[in-house]
């Protein structure tokens, strides 16, 4: 597919993503539900049952257990769902900056712990921003990416994506907290990242090499390193096309 | 947002899309398993007991309805995983079009449904298809969407994402029926079409006007009309940049 398809071809393309992922979360919430429903009415009988209920004990961990995946899963799928109208959320008006990160760092959350990596959302002031959804969602996986040393060349083969885990860098122990900021006026997300690892290295106050490749890669993205200092590095990452 | 994006950043749009929903469908489907798996186990449980478990047949019923539920997740978890991989499709080589209409089909069959039509996939000859994987799901869409009578000026509001359905037109037992064919060498989807509620008027011979507005719509989408007698539409919509 040599030539770049045109702009109004990648709108398609992004309706459609977004319609059929927006329709199948909704369906899939749907059936969560159902499951929810189920379940609580076989905690209500058994928990209203006799002690003497055979196995009595092991059917309410199961159903706690189904209860606990349901929600896991529930959470999913509202969050896909957000993600799924990102596309048309442009002409939109001002949203809240700190709700796009919730639904990204539920997102995301599972491909950065695949790199040891524990991501999470920061307090912060309410930010509201006029923002294209696609291009600022884009920006903050770029960026996190570079925290996670994918996407590099020379760097782990991405797995975002879910495959296998590469069993070369078992590294564990980092940290990657987003929160909503306005610097100067401008609405962005301030990224602290500890990486992983860096526990054991403690002492040191230099600047290791990877944390140096971290930081120009970060630069590329657009952010600005704020304070790089042994294992700790702080981004300013400036809202792409936004108005506070 | 007056200025379209560069296609540089859709690309990155797609992929961010992509890799995001790829991971949480991922997840998704771990939950489902740990509940299929619970599921499963007390269903083992109650039916060692005896018949004289307390609520036995209602415990039975609810876990069916569980796994019921779980399947149909499944079902949607694992093809929206698959239209997460899509962005990254076009340099893969061949793949064969029956199971991108599979996934299509499992996706948008909801949106359809809430428009009385029944999607579903036919039969058709084996047809492997190099294709931009985005571009053939847009494609594929709008069609469908001119069936529906979506997306037309004048045409009813488009709700394919899971809004309320307008109770403006209560119409029935529609069909679409997609497959994969090849005429004259070139691949494509061969849909038949009967729009809802043409029972009523199974004796008319004249397309109706709706059906003309369809087959024009459909005209727009570069499909090609093969067949339109009275209730029914047959239309064959080349797969686009594709070869076979």
């Amino acid at each position: 597919m040599a030539v770049p398809a045109a702009t109004a071809g990648d709108d398609a393309a992004h309706e459609c993503v977004g319609r059929l992922a927006a329709s199948a979360t909704h369906e899939l919430q749907n059936a969560l539900a159902v499951i929810r429903e189920s379940a609580g009415l076989m905690q209500d009988l058994v928990s209203l049952c006799s002690e003497g209920l055979p196995h009595r004990d092991r059917l309410c961990t199961m159903l706690s257990l189904i209860q606990e995946q349901v929600a896991r899963g529930g959470d999913l799928a509202w969050n896909l769902n957000r993600l799924a109208h990102a596309w048309e959320e442009d002409g939109e008006g001002p949203r809240d900056l700190g709700a796009v990160l919730e639904e990204f760092v539920a997102l995301a959350r599972r491909g950065c712990a695949m790199r040891g990596v524990e991501l999470s959302q920061g307090e912060g002031p309410a930010v509201r921003v006029n923002a294209p959804g696609l291009a600022l969602r884009a920006s903050l996986l770029r960026a996190v990416r570079c925290c996670l040393g994918e996407g590099l060349p020379g760097g782990p083969a991405d797995d975002m994506a879910g495959e296998a885990v590469r069993s070369s860098r078992p590294a564990t122990g980092g940290a990657l907290v987003l929160r909503a900021a306005l610097q100067d006026g401008v609405p962005g997300v301030e990224m602290d990242f500890t990486p992983p690892g860096t526990r054991a290295a403690s002492g040191a106050t230099e600047l290791s090499t990877t944390s140096a490749d971290t930081a120009r890669c970060m630069q590329a993205c657009g952010a600005e390193v704020r304070q790089a200092e042994a294992a700790h590095l702080r981004f300013f990452l400036p809202c792409p096309n936004c108005t506070a």
